[in-house]
């Protein structure tokens, strides 16, 4: 171990054991240049202070923390940093309810409903709607907001049906249950509104500004690929739905060019029956075979708690492989705190049908053979800190199991999961949260770079793709460096 | 990895991972019998209804899921179980707080003094004692009580000046410091009581009954060695102390053949300074020499977070060694969430000073390289569950750094640390919790089996006492069985 001299161990054999143990973290072996060593001992120097502070701030829920972090200097930092790519968003919650409300809902033709379980539905339509089974009476929302005395309480009520944002995030989701259940309710509502055509449209070019503007590059989105809809009616299929993304974001790219791109990873809800998810994974190998440079991969998605086993699904997550195709998945997996429940068992599946990524792997810490195997096999985690904490999986972030995975070097990246829920916007605030509570003092300017290169690098991105982004990546660091160093 | 045939993985190869998986926790090499696994499905039935009650008592605070677990038939099964040593209990805090004032207060020439700072001294004396710097008057108790109408009331607030106990602890308690605060000041206030020569021969037998009672069969207790004082004000030598401590435990085991005995780790407070240190320090190894039967070895205690680290009393721990002694240390390290602090380093510097067993070890998990030495070292982490939750270093126990440690099959014990001031007694609260909790429905009788017997092999024992116990304690436990199964 360490020579022990007259009871004294070596302090240079010490220290060389401390530097062994820190080079095996994330971004351990980076060697760091002069000015990023100069942005370095800034960076530890704020969040010492930020850590002898009367508040923690990823020790509070997020909620409470939010106001704190916006006012981190730590936090304006990794607002500028170039972050590389974000891989695990939801398409139904990827623009703040700021600019749904604000925006979408003032639009001519849009009609609400209120349903009996309290909640509310949109609907844009040019006639008034025919009633439906959850909803009796649509109300056109222009008409309403004029009878109304209190537009801004109005608005604000609004808002609340589509984020978990609150307050008193204790008292009103006490538990897992809860918040799910208000989770998926927020889903649904805002489903009214962004799967009308033309709203899709300045949705996902809305969504991408929002992510550019926080110093990403480039996005995989899990998308459900539900069909859109216009005034009279009409439905379109799904394909529309796919080319709308592709046309807007290849729009958006023209207006940013050193924005990269988008790609969709098709999801299907785990609350479908195995039929279902076979028809699902059969639709998305032949949307990958038409639109290879958009369809990244398929995920099975919705709460794993709560709901079936990916091995379950075992005959359609085979059917790729029967059919001779490369449908690459990327499982959300161990979400999950039962551990030694068959949902605790997710990860391995996933790993056994050849994930490219784990999306949370929260429970995978405590899974030293399938740890080993996602290490072997190079397949990242995607940690959403944030999202972790809102849905009750963690109160204080400092005990997130990826302290374990952070400190062992495992393959991550960071992630917003559902930004519009968790009120957050683009990945600083959970790109704060991995890096102050997380990754604790211990973390540096190396775990940073290097969990913004993984994103790149553990990208679904063909190579010649990988490398454009990390060169243009590269630049903004180096620019960033020398700016704030 | 697996053979995947036809895009399908081979259910009995995976079940072969699962199984190799399940084989690296805690216990998972244990080859159950018979009765045994009888036993095990019917904890396993019980945890899986626990599991799936509305309030899941290893996710609640302690002093609110206490109630809980009383009524929990795993909890019964447990308090049955010979759970073999407890190897990490303080002296201050061994026996329950009804005890200390239902009887210990109601002797005769109990004096008690009211501070500015709104807790309590006690002192036995044959006459008014003096005024002191933090107690200008005394009072006699029996006369107080006496005027007091309601004896019930008052007794109940001295207790509350002994323990941390309470029905609201979110709002007494909002933060560590204010916790480690009331903490240090309840052991000042028991100090009165216990330091009395004839209390403590009562309170160590006690303690030794509340131990037996829980179906412990030895104890290591970690003791400042405080010195005891007589009703005339006579102040005895530490060395009484011990003397006092081992007549006990030997009148005790006259009483109870089927307990083992107990040893003493001496422990000084790291808020002395280093000259201090070494001095204690070769008073112990003097005291191993004369005592070595009761003596077991060394440890600095008292808030790692605030005080200092092991590195900094490096030339006290060096000391041992240079003169030649064998003194074992049993040091605390790493009770913190500090990550990366110079406290978050005890842990490497516990084990470079050739530490037998580590207290705490909370950051362990998140600590590869020492994880590593602990290990091959065979350096057992003495994991006190209730403790951390109490001393907020985790909410819901689920997240415990231990999840990792147990997956992984780590030299582990389980033990209280300090019983009256969480309101245990015992080691079957916090097997409740390392059961339930840390080991999810993963943990199973051999997990059980495996920590109890871990207790004996990672004591301090020489062999022969080593394999008596453990024989005393194999023929318990497949009495436990044979009955419970
Ligand atoms: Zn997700
Ligand atoms: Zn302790």
């Amino acid at each position: 171990l360490v020579r022990v001299t007259f009871g004294m161990p070596d302090p240079a054999k010490r220290d060389q054991l401390r530097r062994d143990e820190a080079s095996q973290q994330t971004g351990g072996r980076i060697t760091l240049t002069v000015a990023e060593q100069k942005l370095d001992s800034h960076l530890r120097k704020l969040k010492l202070q930020e850590m002898s502070a009367a508040q923690f701030p990823p020790a509070l829920h997020f909620f409470k923390a939010k106001r704190l972090i916006e006012k981190s200097p730590v936090y304006k930092i990794l607002q500028k940093m170039p972050k590389g790519a974000a891989l695990h968003i939801h398409s139904t919650s990827m623009v703040s309810v700021e600019w749904l409300v604000k925006n979408v809902t003032y639009r001519p033709h849009c009609y609400i409903c209120f349903t009996w379980d309290n909640s509310v539905r949109f609907l844009f339509s040019d006639r008034q709607p025919f009633p439906r089974w959850d909803c009796f009476y649509w109300q056109l929302l222009e008409t309403l907001r004029a009878r109304l005395g209190d537009p801004t309480g109005f608005d604000y009520s609004l808002m609340q049906h589509l984020t978990l944002f609150t307050e008193s995030p204790e008292s009103e989701y006490p538990t897992q249950d809860i918040v799910w259940e208000k989770f998926e309710k927020a889903f649904i509502v805002a489903a009214g509104l962004i799967s009308h055509a033309p709203v899709l449209k300045d949705y996902v070019y809305k969504g991408l500004q929002e992510l550019y503007y926080d110093n990403i590059m480039y996005l995989e989105l899990r998308c459900g690929l539900s069909r859109t809809y216009e005034l009279d009616g009409t439905i379109h299929d799904k394909v529309l739905t796919l080319k709308i993304f592709h046309e807007v974001t290849q729009k958006f790219v023209q207006d940013y060019p050193d924005f990269l791109g988008a790609r969709i990873i098709i999801s299907a809800h785990r609350a479908l029956g195995v039929s279902e998810v076979k028809a699902a994974v059969k639709e998305a190998i032949q949307l990958q075979k038409d639109f290879p440079d958009v369809v990244a991969g398929f995920d099975i998605v919705g709460r794993e708690d709560d709901g079936k086993t990916l091995w379950f699904f075992r005959e359609a997550l085979s059917l790729p492989a029967q059919l001779g195709s490369m449908l690459p998945f990327f499982f959300h997996a161990g979400e999950t705190d039962d551990e030694g429940s068959d949902v605790d068992q997710n990860i391995l599946d996933a790993l056994l049908f050849n994930t490219s990524r784990i999306g949370h792997g929260y429970a995978l810490a405590h899974h030293p053979l399938a740890k080993e195997l996602s290490r072997k096999g190079n397949i990242a985690v995607e940690l959403c800190p944030i999202s972790n904490q809102v849905l009750k999986l963690v109160s204080d972030l400092r005990n997130h199991p990826a302290v374990v995975l952070m400190s062992e070097g495992h393959p991550l990246v960071i992630s917003s999961d559902d930004p519009s829920l968790f009120g957050t916007s683009g990945l600083s605030y959970d790109f704060y949260q991995a890096f102050v509570g997380i990754g604790g003092l211990k973390a540096n300017l190396g775990t940073l770079k290097e969990l913004a290169s993984n994103s790149i690098r553990y990208s679904s991105l063909p190579a010649n793709l990988k490398n454009k982004l990390y060169g243009m990546w590269l630049k903004k660091w180096d620019l960033f460096v020398a700016k704030n160093s």
